[in-house]
C-alpha cells in the first residue's frame, strides 16, 4: 500500500487545511457527498437541500375570494354611490363565496358581505343573507378587489429555495405550497469516532486514580450530529497498535471520515500517527493552534469490494478542550462542505479584555472568554487556559483568536470574539466578580429561569472592587474586614471606589474556620497550630477576604506569616483550598464550612463574618438586576442557602448603606 | 360540563396572554410539565435540564502529570543550576510518568523529559531514557510544576449546569467529567395538531381549483419539534362540528396542548370556536395582531380515567403566515415555559425601512422584512403583507413589529427588527433591486454555495436606480431604453444618479414579446392588435423597463395608450404578467420569452433588448460582490442562462462603461 508521509510538526492552520483540501480534491471528496430523496414531512427539518426547489404550481393556483361575500363583475358596479345604489341579480351577476372559494370565471371582484344589502325577490331584506335573490351595493368596486390572485404567493417555475439551504419550518410550508411532495437533500456524512487510550473508562463506571472518564467521543458525536452528520461511536480501544489499526479499517469501510481520538498521554497520539501512516498518507502531524496542536490529518486507503477507497482521517488530541476545538476547526467545515452548505461565518463581536493574557507566539491561540455588557462596555473575561478544563468551554460565550505572532494582549485591549451565545443572551448576563461564595452558585441556579445568566469570576474581594472601579462588573461579592473599625467592606469601598456611588447589600453571614482531613490527624485547633513544622497550610491569594481575615488574626496573635509553611501557596476559591486539603497537598486551609462539607473535610469554626454584594448605583435600578433582588427575597432561595452549613440568611437583601 | 364563554373580538396581545396564563395557573399548568431521567449520551443534545447538575467527583480526580517526564519532589531540586546540577536517584527520588499518569504521593512536580539528563549507573547516558538509573537536572522546579492538580477543572459539589439549560455538545462532556451518567431533563410537551377544512388536500395529492394543499400542520409540527416539543399531527378533518369535536377529545387525552388549525374560510374558524366553547372555556376569540388576528385561546375540560383534565387549546387561523406567526407568538413561549427554559429574547437590530408602510392602528402589525447591510446602512425592506404569502416568511430575515396605535411609517424610519437570521448572515447579503429577470433567480442559486445570499426586490428598472441613489441596494438590474439615443440605461443613470460613480455591467441580451394563451385564440401578432376592443392587455408598472419599451414602440406606431383596454392594469414582474394571461385575467402582456415558457404560453417575439447590472463603484471591488463577478464568468452559469428561451449571454460580465 502506498504511503507517503509528510511528517511535519506544528504547521500553521491555513497550510494544514490546504494539504487536506488538496488531498480531498485529488480523490473527488471536496464537494457534496451525495443526495437522497426524502418525503416532505417534519423530519425534513434541518436537512440541507441538494437541489433547488422550483415551483411546480402557483399558489394560489386559482383566483380565490379573499373575503366572505359576493363574486361580481367590477364593471357592473360602476357609478354606484350611497345615494345611487346598484342592484345585481344573484346567479348571472352575483354569487355568494366564502373566503378561499374559487372566483367564478365571469367574476373579477368580491363585494364583502358587510358592504352588501341582501334582498329578497320583493326588494325587502333577504331571510338568508347568503342566499338572497339580489344584492344592493352603494359603492363601486375596482377590478380584483378582495381577490387573492393566482400566483399571489408563488408563480409556477419560480425559484423557491436554493440548493444548500437548511430547511426551517416555514420552508417546508413553501415547498408544499408550490406543489412538491419530495425533496432532494444532502446525504448525511457518516463520521466514525474511535476513542483510544488504556487509561480511559466508559461513562458510568467508577474511576480510580490514573483512570479517565472517556467523554471526548460523546462531545464529538454530539457535535457531528448537531452539524448535520451522523456519528458512529466505537467503544474504547486500548493503546494497542494492532487493535487500533484493525478497528480503523473496520469502521472506515462504512463512513466518510474517521476521527481517532488519542488518550491524553503522548503515547496515545503516537499510535494514531503510526496507524494513519500505515494505512495511507500522513499529511499533517501538528497544527499551530492552541489548545489542540497535536492534530493529525491524513488520508486512509481502505480496500473494499469495489477497490481502494480513500477517505480523510483526523487524529484528535485527547485533552477535552483540544478535542472539542478540533471538532469546530476541522470537522465542522468538512461537514458543511460535504452537505453543500454555504460556509458558516461566525458572528464577530468586538469586546474589551478584562485582563492581560499571554500567548505562545507561534500558535493561533483560541482564548475562551465569557462575554457580557456592563453599562456601555462589551467585556470579554478570559477563562481558564488549560486544555483539560472542559468547563472553560461550557462557560465560554465565545472564542477570541489571538493570531500567530501575537504574544499576548494587555487588559483593556479590544478583541474580536466569535460568539457561541446569541447576542441577545449577552444583554441578560450579570457579571459578578470578586470573592467566591457558594451562595453565588445557588443564585445562578435561581436566576436562570428568570432569564438572567450569572457569570462569576473569582478574583477575591479586593480584585472585585478594583474591577468595579474599572466598570467591568455589575456587582462584586466582598467580605473585607477593616482591622481598625471591625466593620466589613465600607472602608475598602471608600478607598478603592472613590467617586463611584454604590449600594452595599447584605448577602449572608457565614462562618470561617480551618478545614482539615477527617479525624484531624495533626490535631489542629487554631491558627497557633499553623506554625508547627509538620503542618503545611494552603492560603488564599492576596486581596481575598479570607486572606485579609487570616492576616488580621495572625497580627492579633503576633504570628509571623513567614513561619507558616505553605503561606505562599495560593488558591483562588474556598473549594480549591478544600480540594488541596482533601488531596493531601496541604494539611489545612482557612475557608467556609460549606466548602469543607462539600469535600468531606472536618471544619474547625473560628470566626463569623459578613459577605456582602457591592452594586454600583447605576445598576441598582436596572432591569437587568431586578430579578436578582427578587431572588434575595425569595423564601425558596433563602432556605436553600440556610441549609448550607454555617450560613446565616437573616439580613439577606437588606441595604447596609448607600455610598455616594 | 361547565362552559364560561368570554366571547370577545380582537383584544390586545398582552391581555390575551394574561387570560391564558391565569387559566393555566389555576390548573397548575404554568410551569415545567415534568421531568424524565435519561442516560448521558448523544441523544441528550438539545434537551433541557430539569435539575441542576452538581459535580459528583472532581476533575481531574487525582493529581496528574501534565507532561511526559519524571515525578520528583520539588524541594530536592532546590539550588539546581546549569553549572551546579542535581542528580536524583530513580525509585526513591524520581519516577517516570506519562502525561495523565497519577503523581506518586511523595511527589509534587514533574520534570519534563526534555529538561532531564537520564543517566545509567555509571553516570553515562541511559540506554532507555525512560528507565534510567538516575536523572540529572540543571534547574530547580517550583512545587506543582507540570502537574494538573486535582479539581483543576471541576471541584466535587460545584454547580456545573443550572436547571433550564439547553444541553450543547461540550455540556455533555462536562456532565460526564463530573461523574454523572444520567440526567434529569424536562419531559417534551406533547402538542396535537388538527388541521380542519373541507377544502384541504394532503400534500402530494393533485389539487383542483378551490382545493388547498394542507401544510399548516406541517409547519406547526416542525416548529413544535424544533422548539423541543413533540408534535402529533392528525389527518385532515372536514368542516364537520361533530367530527372535529370528537377528534379534539380523542387527541386531547394524550397531550398537553391542542392546536385546531382552521381552514382559510371564515366558516372553519367558527367551528373551532364552537368546539372549544362546547368542551370548556373559550377565553379569547380574536387577538389584535396582524396577520393572525382570529386566534382562539381556551381551556379544554376532558374527562379521563383519572377525572377531568384541563389543558389549553389554541385555534390557529388558516392563512399560512397567520398560522406560523401564531406558532411563534403563542406556542413557542408556552413550550419554553413548560420546558423550564428561560424565556427567549429575540435579537433586536435597528434598521432603516426602505419604503413606506401603512398599518392598521388597532393591531400589533408583524411586518416581514428582508434585512441587509448596504455600505454603512442596515436596511429593512418590507416584504409582501398578505397573510397567505408564505414566501414572505421564507424570505424574511426578521419581523419588525409596528405596535398598536402606529398607523404606518415613512420610508427611512428606523424600526427594530427581531432577527431570524444570524447577524453574520446579514453581512453576506447582496441587496439587488430593480427590474426582474429570471437570471437573478439563477444567480441566487449559483451564489448560495459561495456564501452569498441574493435578496432581490422587484420595483422596476427606474425604481432600482432611485434605490441606488438612496444607497439602498448593492446593485440594480435595469433595461431602460433611451428613446432618443436607442442606447440602454446610460442616459437614465446620468439623470437619476448624478454624482454617483457606477459601473454598468452587461448581464444578458433577451427577447421581449407578447405572451398569449396557447393557440393564440385572439390572433394577436403585434402591438397594433392591442387596440382591438375584444383584447384585454396586462401592463407593467410605471418605471419598468418593459413599460418604457412598450411606450416607446406605441409612440413610434402612434397608438394612444388610452385605447388599450387593461393598460392601467399593472403587474410588477414578468412572471405575474404571464400568470395574469395564463389565468385568463388578460389576453396578452408584454414580457420575456422565459416567462411565457414558464407558464406554458405562446410567445410572439417583437424586440431585442439589453439587461444590465448597475453597480455603484464603491461596491465593485468589495469582498461581498467578488463571488458575483466570479459567477458571471462561470461556464455552468452561462449555460444555465443560455438554456432559457430568448437569452443571449455573449456579453455577460463585460463592463459597458464606468460612469463617474
Amino acid at each position: 500500500m502506498a504511503s507517503k508521509s509528510i511528517y511535519l510538526r506544528d504547521i500553521p492552520l491555513p497550510q494544514a487545511w490546504d494539504r487536506l483540501v488538496k488531498a480531498l480534491l485529488e480523490v473527488g471528496r471536496w464537494d457534496r457527498l451525495g443526495k437522497e430523496e426524502i418525503h416532505l414531512d417534519e423530519n425534513a427539518l434541518g436537512r440541507v437541500l441538494a437541489e433547488p426547489v422550483w415551483a411546480k404550481i402557483s399558489s394560489p393556483h386559482y383566483h380565490a375570494a379573499a373575503m366572505d361575500g359576493f363574486a361580481i363583475h367590477a364593471v357592473d358596479t360602476s357609478g354606484a354611490m350611497p345615494t345611487a345604489p346598484v342592484t345585481l341579480r344573484c346567479g348571472p351577476q352575483a354569487s355568494y363565496v366564502d373566503t378561499g372559494d374559487v372566483l367564478p370565471s365571469w367574476a373579477d371582484a368580491v363585494a364583502a358581505i358587510e358592504n352588501v344589502e341582501p334582498l329578497d325577490s320583493a326588494g325587502g331584506p333577504a331571510a338568508n343573507p347568503r342566499r338572497p335573490f339580489a344584492i344592493r351595493l352603494r359603492g363601486a368596486l375596482p377590478p380584483w378587489q378582495n381577490v387573492r390572485l393566482m400566483g399571489e404567493d408563488i408563480v409556477a417555475t419560480q425559484l423557491i429555495l436554493p440548493s444548500g439551504h437548511t430547511l426551517r419550518p416555514v420552508d417546508l410550508g413553501a415547498v408544499a405550497a408550490c406543489g412538491q411532495d419530495h425533496l432532494y437533500v444532502a446525504r448525511k456524512p457518516r463520521v466514525a469516532i474511535l476513542p483510544t487510550g488504556s487509561e480511559l473508562m466508559p461513562i458510568g463506571q467508577p474511576v480510580e486514580a490514573g483512570q479517565i472518564i472517556e467523554y471526548n467521543s460523546l462531545v464529538l458525536a454530539a457535535q457531528v450530529n448537531g452539524w448535520g452528520g451522523q456519528a458512529l461511536r466505537s467503544p474504547i480501544i486500548a493503546d494497542d497498535y494492532d487493535r487500533i489499526r484493525e478497528r480503523v479499517v473496520e469502521m472506515a469501510r462504512d463512513c466518510d471520515l474517521v476521527l481517532i481520538v488519542a488518550g491524553s498521554s503522548a503515547g496515545s497520539e503516537d499510535f494514531s500517527a503510526r496507524v494513519v501512516g500505515s494505512l495511507g498518507d500522513l499529511l499533517v502531524h501538528g497544527v499551530a493552534v492552541r489548545p489542540g496542536h497535536p492534530v493529525i490529518l491524513g488520508m486512509l486507503h481502505i480496500s473494499g469490494p469495489e477497490g481502494v477507497g480513500k477517505l480523510p482521517v483526523i487524529g484528535v488530541p485527547g485533552y477535552p478542550v483540544s478535542a472539542a476545538l478540533t471538532g469546530e476547526i476541522f470537522v465542522r467545515p468538512l461537514l458543511e462542505r460535504w452537505l453543500g452548505k454555504p460556509p458558516s461565518s461566525p458572528y464577530l463581536l468586538p469586546a474589551t479584555l478584562t485582563r492581560k493574557v499571554t500567548s505562545p507566539a507561534g500558535d493561533d491561540d483560541y482564548l475562551r472568554v465569557a462575554v457580557g455588557r456592563v453599562g456601555e462596555k462589551m467585556l470579554a473575561a478570559p477563562l481558564s487556559r488549560g486544555a483539560g478544563v472542559i468547563t472553560s468551554l461550557v462557560r465560554a460565550d465565545g472564542i477570541a483568536i489571538l493570531p500567530r505572532g501575537v504574544q499576548g494582549l494587555p487588559a483593556g485591549a479590544e478583541v474580536m470574539v466569535q460568539l457561541y451565545s446569541s447576542p441577545a443572551e449577552l444583554d441578560r448576563t450579570v457579571f459578578a466578580i470578586g470573592s467566591h461564595d457558594l451562595t453565588l452558585d445557588l443564585l445562578s441556579q435561581f436566576l436562570a429561569p428568570l432569564g438572567r445568566r450569572l457569570v462569576s469570576s473569582n478574583v477575591g474581594s479586593l480584585g472585585g472592587l478594583i474591577a468595579l472601579r474599572r466598570g467591568e462588573a455589575h456587582l462584586a461579592g466582598s467580605h473585607l474586614l477593616d482591622p481598625e473599625s471591625g466593620e466589613y467592606n465600607l472602608s475598602y469601598i471608600r478607598q478603592y471606589l472613590p467617586g463611584i456611588a454604590v449600594r452595599l447589600v447584605a448577602l449572608v453571614g457565614r462562618e470561617q474556620g480551618l478545614m482539615v482531613p477527617r479525624g484531624n490527624p495533626l490535631g489542629i485547633h487554631g491558627l497557633e497550630d499553623l506554625v508547627r513544622p509538620e503542618v503545611t497550610f494552603v492560603n488564599r491569594q492576596k486581596g481575598a477576604g479570607t486572606r485579609v481575615l487570616l492576616d488580621y488574626h495572625l497580627e492579633l496573635l503576633s504570628i509571623p506569616p513567614e513561619e507558616i509553611k505553605g503561606y505562599d501557596q495560593e488558591e483562588y476559591t474556598h473549594l480549591t483550598v478544600a480540594a488541596a486539603v482533601a488531596s493531601g497537598r496541604a494539611d489545612c486551609g482557612l475557608g467556609i464550612a460549606a466548602a469543607a462539607q462539600a469535600l468531606d473535610l472536618e471544619f474547625i469554626s473560628l470566626f463569623q463574618e459578613r459577605y456582602d454584594l457591592v452594586i454600583p448605583s447605576r445598576f441598582v435600578e436596572s432591569e437587568l438586576l431586578a430579578p436578582l433582588f427578587g431572588v434575595l427575597q425569595d423564601q425558596g432561595f433563602r432556605q436553600a442557602v440556610a441549609s448550607l452549613p454555617g450560613y446565616d440568611v437573616s439580613r439577606m437583601g437588606s441595604v447596609i448603606t448607600d455610598v455616594d
